[in-house]
């Protein structure tokens, strides 16, 4: 009998997982479970295809079963995996298709089983109408339901990621649309001096933006019709729920597999959880914060591909670690690009730090260049040892990849020193003679 | 009598210096000698200007004399410094306006003298149509040249940055173009691979390109008609030599500056040159090379911008380092942005390591998304220690500010293991969720 690894879900850490450890190990069996009808999307994608900007979901979709059945990669569409017997090495589910248990042994175990929206249990939630969005069958549902019911006014609860790219989904579709959110400000990620930049954002494109407003209902007769929030009442015949998301644990939590402080499985740097033989990797699993040095929980695609190739390749025999994340974030609102990295002022205050700031406006291009562009920089340091713990930039061009630089020096614990030290490409068309960056690190260097 | 602090250059290098000094030391007196018309103008946009993009040369003007003596910082125009008396500490010229000589003492001196554009000794070289692009002065005289004689063909020798970017200035006037270079490729930072797709950009923009063309003699009755290279002969009302510069250090050679190994001025980290209190910034200078460990010259804006506020520090009784370059250069050659940082495997193999490399070609976005566009990667790396020496990005958007990573891990002397742990933004209208330099490093790692 070939050596069996058994894989928990199958978005981007678990097919990461099966494919980095066929490669190292054509011997292999394996199989990856995955209760939906799909495996390998870019779920980062579903605001687009909802949007239309994308026509058909299959775009979204890497790769299929059947091209992973060539690589002799047995993939379960359909297939809940409902408990884990770490003693006996079996996972037990069900096939939601024809309603048949199954029992699968294993001597390597990954759990990629992802994380699920929260929506808070308020009368009226589950109506027609109201969505969370996490699987392709979500992203399916809301652009059938903006295509068929034509929704004049939508609500989005949440101002994080998910909730501004489906604004522009949704506005797109022609939705009048409201944002309500608890906090003080969107985008909690963000400063609140940065974070404005974007409400103006949204506000100038026909969103209002309500913060501060905790929802208390859904109501409706048969489908949602109006959310209410206190004494206040928004129509709406869609809502979208983009309030975060949980990491799917309860199966490990059962058999005793540990979570960390941030209540996502607690995985060391070869993505191995305390039982022998189970590796967890992507949404369900914490990352090391190169910043805080403490594990975090931010669940993205890109830090999932990443552990995923750890966890195949360590449960394959090999040898990775996953160096840990900077918290390197990007979103699209409307026209607005904003990227963040690191730790804002408000959250590095809280982890302790001593923190000092710098906000700098400086132009996309050259000045005299036609279609240049302002971009808002933020820098967040250490006060006396001027260590880099963040930052934020937004703007219309120029913004998403200049994040990374500052992401490599987080990376690195480099310092604003380090950072105003750089050799950063110049091209009128493409930056000024002084980079955004090294201008804000010269400020912050006075 | 106050200090004084005499200037020679009123460009990047020197501007910078003069401001950096003033911020430092309120009571200074500080002089800048410019042999031109102008100071602090961004020279890297006279090719946006002659294309016609940007309206007025005086967009590309940042501050005017009247600007500077507003912070009590003299700039004299149309000044010639023409010979330095290092033991008197005098400075000897003319002024080139009315004739007259001058001697200016000096206690601090700051030689920021830039380049001068080579232009072979071919007959015919200075027949009026005939260019090189230095001063304000060319740009204004390209401009009127294009506007005013209306040339239908056109050559250009060289196939450098300065080259490229004049083609498509030119082009912008209906000028049909021929591009002539001695080499056997089109950008000789970059490696023959790459250089081959921008030459491909070139052709497609209608360009002809005729590479290992060595020009013996400019032709015309009264202007240049005739570019002849040999037994070939290319028509031409307009030509523009973008075939190098050379440091403009006679004045400073004459009087014991020692020269470095490029002929540029010797300087050490201070920008202090082999004389007491005279240093030298900007294009006359050499800057250490971080990848190989030497002196290189590569005269760009942003060294120049760094290296004279380091001069300016230190003429003014501070204490600054100039860390160095990676030479980074970033080129717009049409609709193809063309980025490259390090080495090429052509230079480095030249310097002596032991090269390795890899090419991929990843999409600027998320595959699914509209308007995702080809970026060819290639990274250079020493084998065996998989250190990374260079790397080069060419495509059609998200190449600019891409290498700037590149960059930050050269300064840093990483590897392409460290360049693949990166925690790099993605958004799917922004990057693919593997960004191509991770897949570059990647593949590097296999």
């Amino acid at each position: 009998m070939p050596e069996q690894l058994v894989i928990i879900g199958g978005v981007a850490a678990g097919m990461s997982a099966a494919s980095k450890a066929r490669r190292l190990r054509p011997d292999l069996a394996i199989v990856v479970y995955e209760q939906s009808g799909y495996v390998s999307y870019g779920a980062c994608g579903f605001p687009y295809y909802i949007k239309g900007e994308i026509p058909h979901v299959d775009n979204l979709i890497a790769r299929t079963p059947q091209q992973f059945a060539q690589q002799n990669i047995q993939v379960q569409l359909h297939h809940q995996v409902r408990a884990i017997d770490p003693q006996a090495r079996l996972v037990h589910g069900r096939n939601l298709s024809t309603g048949a248990d199954f029992t699968q042994p294993w001597d390597k175990l990954i759990i990629t089983a992802g994380s699920t929206p929260t929506r808070p249990p308020v009368p009226g939630f589950d109506l027609p109408g109201s969505f969370t969005l996490r699987s392709v069958e979500d992203a399916l549902a809301i652009r059938r339901w903006l295509e068929e019911e034509r929704p004049r006014h939508g609500v989005i609860v949440g101002a994080g990621y998910i909730g501004l790219e489906m604004a522009e989904a949704l506005a797109a579709h022609g939705v009048t649309l409201t944002l309500l959110d608890l906090a003080p400000q969107v985008l909690p990620l963000l400063d609140n001096d940065m974070a404005a930049h974007v409400q103006t954002e949204l506000e100038r494109q026909g969103v209002a933006v309500q913060l501060g407003q905790a929802i208390t209902a859904l109501a409706g007769n048969g489908q949602v019709r109006e959310v209410v929030a206190g004494n206040e009442r928004f129509p709406a015949e869609i809502v979208i729920f983009g309030v975060g998301v949980k990491p799917n644990v309860q199966m490990a939590r059962e058999i005793g597999i540990a979570l960390g402080p941030t209540g996502a499985i607690a995985v060391d740097q070869q993505q191995c959880t305390n039982l022998p033989n189970i590796w967890a990797a992507g949404d369900v699993a914490e990352a090391y914060h190169r910043v805080t040095g403490r594990p975090s929980y931010v669940p993205l695609g890109t830090t999932a591909n990443k552990q995923g190739r750890v966890a195949g390749t360590n449960a394959a025999g090999g040898n990775a670690n996953f160096a840990g994340i900077v918290g390197t974030a990007l979103v699209k609102v409307f026209d607005l690009h904003v990227a963040s990295t690191g730790l804002s002022a408000q959250r590095a205050a809280q982890e302790g730090f001593k923190v000092a700031t710098v906000n700098a406006t400086v132009s996309s291009r050259a000045e005299y260049m036609p279609g240049h562009q302002p971009i808002q920089v933020k820098l967040v340091f250490e006060h006396g040892s001027q260590r880099l713990l963040g930052a934020q930039l937004i703007g219309r061009e120029g913004v998403s990849k200049r994040i990374d630089v500052v992401a490599a020096a987080l990376h690195n614990g480099w310092t604003t020193y380090d950072l105003a030290e750089l050799d950063l490409g110049y091209a009128p068309p493409f930056a000024p003679v002084w980079d955004p960056l090294l201008v804000a690190a010269n400020l912050a260097n006075r």
